[in-house]
This record gives structure tokens, C-alpha cells and sequence, in this order.
């Protein structure tokens, strides 16, 4: 089932359910007016939901209209707990090997970070920031957004609360980043509005991508048109219920909690790229000693997807370009 | 004016108007169902909330009701934006002096902490936590909730913003706290959730005591019932519109969204103590090589209160029991 939060001038939209092929969609307000009511009434709203769903697929669901992303909000324009982890232990390796970092981890312990939820951006809204001396980045992720999870909960029973699967840009302003990590607080001014996709998903959608807590599917960015990377969800060092299960230790994560899994990296990243700007000038480093690649501009575009085995677009693009404060639209 | 939300079976509960000497309430739904609802709509509800608020203070309110901290939640018992400060520069220097630790601060950049805001414990629940070896601990802060803040906004748009004060227990695990800070991403197991006092009231309720975007008033520390400390707010390193205006420089701030001042320190702290047991600890520990003061154990009983010029408890009390999980009520 496919699910998303049309714009309706109101801080949470409403919810509409998607096609599989993303061409057309259908008002749910019937069984669930917002996506936060479906996270939270799930047991109850799933079936209904699923009903129109298959009503669409079958072309036969009353009142049903094109699909259109760009009125798309987050599918949770905003949520009560944000975390992103960076579970692809090879994008660290990286940024340690370039910049001579050494990150104080723990074996077996991974990297959370607290994050905002209070305004996520939609996938095709023009992304406002400050200037360009910040050094934007962008890091393409997968996500899960969770039912109620209970204090100590096992990996097991955080991954059965996985109530939909979705892909967002965290975008970065490295800047800041660095500063910040030094500080051991955490990130703040790094760290602005995250943009969701169009679409979320859950977990059966995905087929047989969907295993081990992990999407094995190819996250494809692209930088202004061009191809940047294409690295694939599969080589995340821990399970999306293992990353809740480390969350859930001593506390309740309440629904429609979203966890990140941190930017896609894969270890054969000479081939197939990578979903950040940080990652690639890393690699330049290593390799010639500079970083040629520059940070984001204004007017940059940059695109996200993530396509099946069948072809078809999975979450629909997070497609959006980066303007100066002063040009939001 | 004062609020608060009661328990009423449902995650965000209902809004209740409280009578200045906390002893009387009324049921605030016919203008405002719950406290998200009226941060999100202030302009059109705060006037009728403080009409109810005189009647009930001139013991005219029909349907009025005995106040029993005891029924409420957080007054915001879930939102969607929670970052706290350390906005007391005086316990980072106590802190560093104690164990020779150097946080590389930026010189006039605040430390603020992003944090969770989906489950936020009530002032007299029972705090459930898995094991004493965590080395739990407290922190007694104050804490604004604001309306929306754009981007950009300055520190005296940030302060006009601010709606509500009220107090909260940052509860702390510094076993997890070191090693978290170490790695630089942040709190997550070191910050299970947070308690707060019953009752938040609007800036005007402070009198002259709300100066200068802080509140001039002692933070009242109690544990088992013995005095622990008593710092006063007025030291603050930054004005809570200054903390806000830093965190707005890049993200739009929406409705609901709280920020916490960090434990209350004083440089005066060897009169008036001190708000959390790590500073204590840390004081002990320079004066005497060694810490005497024990880490928060299972039936600890914590209580945080501030009293107004007239004698009066401005907020109520969180007054709660530290449990092991097992035996959350």
C-alpha cells in the first residue's frame, strides 16, 4: 500500500492513498483524515485503507483524481520524534580515512542522532537556506516511520512496528556540521528541514527488497540532471529493528516516529557513487589530495529515487531545488 | 495565566484553565480542546482562556473544579520540536574544572541539544528506568513553549513568540552521557524522557520576575525530601529569545515547540546548591578529590518548585518517584 500527505493549507494535509504506479490517488479522509490518525488507529485504519488501494489498482475507486507529487507535503509533515542514524558504517570510514577523524565509537553501538520534526519539507518544495558559505550537502536515505514501540522492546518486535518505508534528504550545512561534532551536543545549525518523498510505503510493497530490517534497493541521486550515485540499502551495518531496539532501550517511541538510516554508502562507492556531497569530496581527498566537487549552490536541483525490480518508482522523487532564503516560494 | 492538561485517557489529554494559587481548574474545551490546539490558534483563543482565568480567580467559573496535580500530563504532552540549552555557563565550568574535560565551545555560540518530544512524563508519575548502574540523574531547568518563529527571526521576534514558561526535570543516565558526548552526535540513551511541573503559565504571570528573557526566580531542589538546591534563573548566559534566535537561523520553528534553559547553576553555588547531582558530584570531587553524592536510586523521590514574591508556587511542583521499570505505575 502507497500512501501520501496532499497540501490542503493545514500543518498536517490529508491523507490520500497512492496508486503503485503513482498515477493516480484517492482521498482517505473517509477512514483517516491525516497520516499521524492512520500511524496512530493502524490495527483499525489498515484495512480500509487497503481496501482503496486495491480499488484503485483496479481502477475502480470512486473519486479518484492523477496523482500529482508536487502538492505532496511529507507524507508526516511533521511527527513527534525525529532520529537519524548513520548505519552505513562505510560513509564514516570514509570521512574518517580523508579528513583524519576519529570518531570516539563503541563496538556494536550505533550512531543516533536526535533530530527536529516540526516542519519536514515536501518533496518537490523549494528548499530555502541561508548562504552558500554554510556548504549545503545532501544525504539520500531510507526511513521507517513506526507504530507505538515500548520501553525495551526487542529488534524483533521494534521491526513488527515498521508501519511504512519511505526515502528523505537530510540535507547537511557541513559548516556548521563540523563545529558542532566537536562541541559532542549533537547537531543544530547543521542540521535544517529534512525533505521527505512523495510516497510511503509499507513494508510488503517492497517484496522481497524488503529483508533483514533493510531495503535492497539502489538509492539513484542525481545532481542537477546528471547521475551522482546509485548506492544500494542493502549493506546498512544494522537492521532498521536493531537501530529502534538501541533507541527503545529506556524510552517509549510513541506513533509515527521516523528513524533514518543515515546516507547510503556501499563499499564498492567507485562504482556506484554516493548519495552525498561530503562522501564524494572525501574521496577526491583520498585519492588526489583536494576536493574538487563544490557544496550546494543556489539553483542546484537535486533528485532522489528509488526504482524496483518490476521499473516502477517506489517512493515517487524527492525533486527539489535550493534557493536563497529570500526566494522561497 | 495559567494552564495545564489532565489526564484523560487519550495521548494529548484536555486543557485546563488553573486558578492563580493553583487550587481550582476549569475544563478549557469549548475554546480549546488540548494545549497543542491553543499554541496553534493563541491570537484567536488566548482571550476567551483568560476571561475563563478571571472567573475562575474570582470564583465565578461555573463547572470549576478542586486542581489535583496529580491528574495532569506534561502540559504539551507531546510536541513536536524539544531542544534543550546549557545556558548556565557556570555548570559546563564547574563540569570541566571537575573531571578536565575541554568542550570546544565557539565563543558566543550556545550549546543547545536536540531532543525527543513524544513522550513526555508527567509531574507526579512514577519515572520508570531499567538499572541504577546507568548512574541516573536530574536537572531542574525552566523552559519556554513559543508560537510559530520564521526563519531569520531575531531574538526580540523569538522572545514575543514565547507563549508559555514552566519548569521541567531533564532526567540524565551519565553513564550513557559520557560516552555519547565523546562520540559527538549527540543524546540518546543518556536523555529518556523528560518531566515537567503541572502548570505553564504566560510571561505576564512572572511579573518583574520575567526580565530580560529570563525568569529572576529560585529553583527549588528537593530529593527525599531534603533540600538540595535553590540557583536562581537570573544567570543565564543567553536570554531564552537569544537561544531561540540562534536555533532559527536556518529552520522555521512551529507552534508547539519547547526549549529548556539547562540545570539552573549560580555561581554562588557553594550558598545556594545546585539543580542536578553531576554538578554536586563535580564540586565534592574538587573539593575533596572524591564524590560522596550517590546517582539517582529506585525510590528516590525528586521535587522541583519555584515560588513567586508572594509565596506562591508559580507552576506547581514535579514531585515523582524514580522506579525500576518493572514497577511503572
Amino acid at each position: 500500500m502507497k500512501l501520501a500527505t496532499y497540501k490542503d493549507g493545514s500543518r498536517d494535509g490529508r491523507l490520500v492513498v497512492v496508486s503503485r504506479d503513482l498515477a493516480r490517488a484517492v482521498d482517505a479522509g473517509a477512514s483517516a483524515a491525516t497520516m499521524q490518525f492512520a500511524i496512530e488507529h493502524w490495527h483499525r485504519v489498515e484495512p480500509e485503507l487497503r481496501a482503496l488501494y486495491d480499488a484503485l489498482n483496479e481502477d475502480r475507486a470512486p473519486g479518484a483524481f492523477d496523482f500529482d507529487a508536487a502538492r505532496c507535503m511529507a507524507p508526516l509533515p511533521r511527527t513527534y520524534q525525529f532520529v537519524d542514524a548513520s548505519a552505513f558504517l562505510n560513509h564514516g570510514h570514509i570521512m574518517e580515512q580523508a579528513y583524519n577523524l576519529s570518531v570516539k565509537k563503541t563496538p556494536g553501538i550505533p550512531i543516533l542522532v536526535q533530530r527536529q520534526s516540526d516542519d519536514f519539507a515536501g518533496p518537490c518544495d523549494d528548499y530555502p537556506f541561508p548562504t552558500e558559505d554554510d556548504n549545503g550537502d545532501f544525504e539520500g536515505e531510507y526511513a521507517v516511520i513506526v507504530g507505538d514501540i515500548a520501553m525495551g522492546s526487542s529488534p524483533a518486535q521494534c521491526e513488527a512496528a515498521i508501519r511504512l518505508v519511505t526515502i528523505l534528504n537530510d540535507v547537511s550545512m557541513r559548516t556548521h556540521l563540523f563545529r558542532e561534532l566537536q562541541m559532542g551536543f549533537g547537531l543544530i545549525n547543521a542540521k535544517p528541514a529534512t525533505a521527505f518523498a512523495p510516497v510511503a510505503v509499507t513494508p510488503d510493497e517492497l517484496g522481497s527488497a524488503w529483508s533483514d530490517g533493510r531495503v535492497h534497493l539502489d538509492m539513484r541521486v542525481q545532481r542537477n540532471g546528471e547521475w551522482f550515485g546509485n548506492p544500494n540499502g542493502r549493506e546498512m551495518d544494522w537492521s532498521f529493528g536493531e537501530l529502534l531496539a538501541h533507541l527503545a532501550y529506556n524510552r517509549n517511541l510513541r506513533a509515527g516516529a521516523i528513524l533514518g538510516s543515515g546516507t547510503v554508502s556501499n563499499r564498492g562507492h567507485r562504482e556506484v557513487g554516493s548519495a552525498c556531497l561530503a562522501e564524494r569530496r572525501a574521496v577526491e581527498k583520498i585519492d588526489t589530495g583536494d576536493s574538487s566537487t563544490p557544496f550546494l549552490r543556489f539553483g542546484d536541483r537535486l533528485r532522489f529515487e528509488v526504482i524496483d525490480a518490476q521499473g516502477q518508482s517506489v517512493f515517487g522523487a524527492v525533486d527539489h531545488r535550493f534557493v536563497p532564503v529570500s526566494e522561497k516560494n
